[in-house]
């Protein structure tokens, strides 16, 4: 597919700042990789140098002079626009439309269950089980090896799979995505203990995973004792990650890889939880929070607050603690010299 | 379904300490969010205000009356109980006894192998694979797209998957549970270096499963090099835990989220691994040990023992540490004044 | 099956230095569970007394006197060897010689796309779904369940599954081996922020698995944005382990279970990462570094340096820090201390 850079930014908006927008472009590629015929961008100023060395046809820069004055007119085509990564993913959508190859209708070799409401312009693929009283909303895809437990609802336009798992009476909303391996309302973890036995408190509450939300590959979301677990509108999940029963997460916050959300605790909406973080049950995470990777949370925290470390603390006064634990064999070393010194003191002035 | 306080407390026990017993709830939830009709408990003191405000019917209190003595005449009947929690677990259970809506049968698209052993009452669901010489035990389901490999045997009233892996050998008792995605008797992660390639020890041994074990969505039960890996009768396993080859873990002790447990461990009975903990091999957990979560425990620790930390200490010794820690800027400020006041006194007493 | 002393060090090397080598043994063991009949091994001086109480028939011994000294005359028969542990390996694949009892052939409820490429000697088992224009290489074992998606080419002697997702035009060698429940190829985990939104950036790139590359089970590796994810040659990753999309694994790396690896970081070879560690984004560990269980690798770290904590620090002092930090309520008191005898000594001088 050619492209003039004209086109482009008919599309994807900004303005052309150097060379001709009658050149063609083919696809887009990073900025060290990018050769002839290719878009590239950048989008901090430490990549501008490259301006001068990159072998791409035209470059998306963000609109200030500074970030393209390493230019030279050997450059490539630059063009300037306010959301310079915004504008690359717009680019790379054009060059790489989603083309899944995946047609409407159901495998004969799925199987599908009893008053199973199945929309139009949906896909089942091969070996798919969607259980009895299951709806599937117009346009999803539903992929080879998934299960849909009884009374499970899936909106429109979501795809699932392959060998994902959605237990009964779960509910996916629009545009949702959850990729290979992930497990949608297994029991959640509850046990009374009585006599030295632990007795399994029954989970009879759901999953309710709102609009626009990724799941990630191997994730477990838990259903609710009672009630429900929710995941909240455009909040996106890596893989690996473990949601506790009963669980709220609000919307648009960001789930890195490994991290583990313990039983009922809240997190706010636009949270960003970094890898391998683990928050315990029963705490509430405010509104716009970050949680730093491998952070161990015990406590709530409120909105807008950035927490790092096991046990998590302000991210500031955190990252000065992290020097001076670095520091610690000289602290050692000065409290050992100020008690030999005082002793010394202490002799001389007796 | 409409149940008389009368009746419940004949089928959960405890006796009713205020409030008219011919009074029928038809169903329960949380003390906060229980309404007219509903049944609910408190477990601890906290709660106890809420017996003003509760708009349930009915609450389960411990027996003691320091935790009614905020109800009025207004609150809901009061059932007083030595374990209200366990009572309330047993009412759930009245509420909403378990209907899996599975009948036994074999689906005609499970795949059953040669001499493949199925007793009454089991269920095999959709393309479920169960391969040569495996066993199935009395009124077992084994769900869709479970596979079982050759010679495993899965006890009686257990129930696995969907997409659960139980690979060839490996053996579960009665009454397990085993949520999706989860894998049973993969290699054991073993090689020996030598000419600077890894080469594969082959992993012979097996996994064994006791009765009365749960075991959560994504977990990872690795068979043994030699002989076993033996998870003992009513332990409980929460998602996505990685349990490596030759490990032994005793009776009834509780493997919270993320927990990886290195190879060849031993954890004891009763013991508690908090989530994300991470245990290196060839180590021994004493019976009753807990460990808490992300704690990275490199020795053993005899029984009864709370560690925290990583590397793990004694827990009331590591929370103190755990205050120093947030200290530090303080702390680095005392030494500096220190050795500036000691200066002075040094300079001044020459 | 009966191999003599005298057969056994003939295919595995090594020289009899005690007892008789017409002895046949049947099988293997460890040394503290080997009974009569069995060959075991002991690789380091400390097991060298079990070398009096085992009941092994015989034991390899490193090539070295000190170690069988403590030897008598009851003693098993005991073959030197100059690599008792790789020794003892090729022993184990004597007596337990690999019989998946997999046979070549399509299995009928396969599903098989369009344009397939099939190599002679491949088995695909029940349920596996080809997708159009995939590969499989001679003698590859698809096992059931597994999704191979469009355009993904699987090498030759390499099995994968059960129950195991390859996505589309994902890609791997020969004599590799994916354990259950593993997903390769899912989307890498990238958003742009746009309007308090955030936006997928289509991931358009691949995963490469090279040959002889061992992937544990429920692992998942992300596809690339653009370009390729890949595992180097002879590399092996453990169960539940996350390696994010654009990451580059050297050859003959150990990754251990439940490691996360951030976009776009660059492992090197003969690197080991032991179990839970993480690694940020856009980072490079050298060859041969270590870094320890647990860590939190945010920089990135030179070539056969050693690391621990998190942060991560050089392993030496960060041990060093490790007792220091388990002083600090000393370190506390002896602050204290300070304090009162300088006030002391000030008042007394002034």
């Amino acid at each position: 597919m050619f492209v003039t850079i004209q086109q482009l930014v008919e599309r994807i908006g900004g303005g052309v700042k150097q060379g001709d927008a009658a050149v063609s472009v083919t696809g887009v590629e990073g900025i060290e990789r990018a050769g002839p015929g290719q878009l590239s961008f950048i989008a901090h100023k430490k990549y501008s140098p490259h301006l001068k060395t990159t072998n791409a046809s035209a470059v998306i820069v963000p609109d200030s002079e500074e970030f393209w004055s390493a230019a030279t007119e050997d450059s490539p085509v630059l063009i300037a626009h306010s959301q310079p990564y915004y504008a690359f993913l717009l680019a790379l959508r054009i060059f790489h439309p989603e083309d899944t190859g995946i047609k409407p209708g159901i495998d004969p070799r799925a199987s599908i269950g009893e008053n199973v409401g199945i929309a139009p312009g949906v896909h089942i693929g091969q070996n798919a089980v969607v259980e009895d009283r299951a709806e599937i909303g117009a346009e999803s895809c539903i992929l080879p090896g998934c299960y849909v437990g009884r009374g499970a609802k899936i909106g429109s336009e979501t795809t699932i799979g392959p060998n994902v798992s959605v237990m009964h009476d779960c509910e996916l909303g629009n545009r949702v995505r959850v990729h290979p391996g992930t497990v949608i309302g297994a029991d959640g973890f509850g046990y009374v203990q009585q006599g030295g036995v632990h007795h399994k408190i029954p989970q009879v509450g759901k999953v309710v995973i709102e609009d626009d939300v990724e799941i990630g590959a191997c994730v477990c979301i838990d259903r609710a004792t009672m009630g429900e677990t929710r995941i909240k509108k455009g909040t996106k999940i890596d893989n690996l990650v473990q949601i506790a029963h009963n669980v709220q997460v609000g919307e648009h916050t960001i789930i890195v890889s490994q991290v583990g959300i313990s039983g009922s605790t809240k997190v706010g909406k636009n949270v960003v939880l970094a890898g391998q973080a683990g928050l315990v049950g029963h705490i509430e995470i405010g509104d716009g929070a970050i949680v730093a990777a491998q952070s161990g949370v015990a406590n709530s925290i409120p909105a807008n607050m950035k927490v790092l470390g096991s046990p998590a603390r302000e991210l500031g006064r955190e990252k000065r603690i992290h020097v001076l634990i670095g520091k610690l064999p000289e602290m050692a070393k000065r409290i050992k010299e100020l008690e030999n010194r005082l002793a010394e003191l202490e002799d001389r002035t007796e």
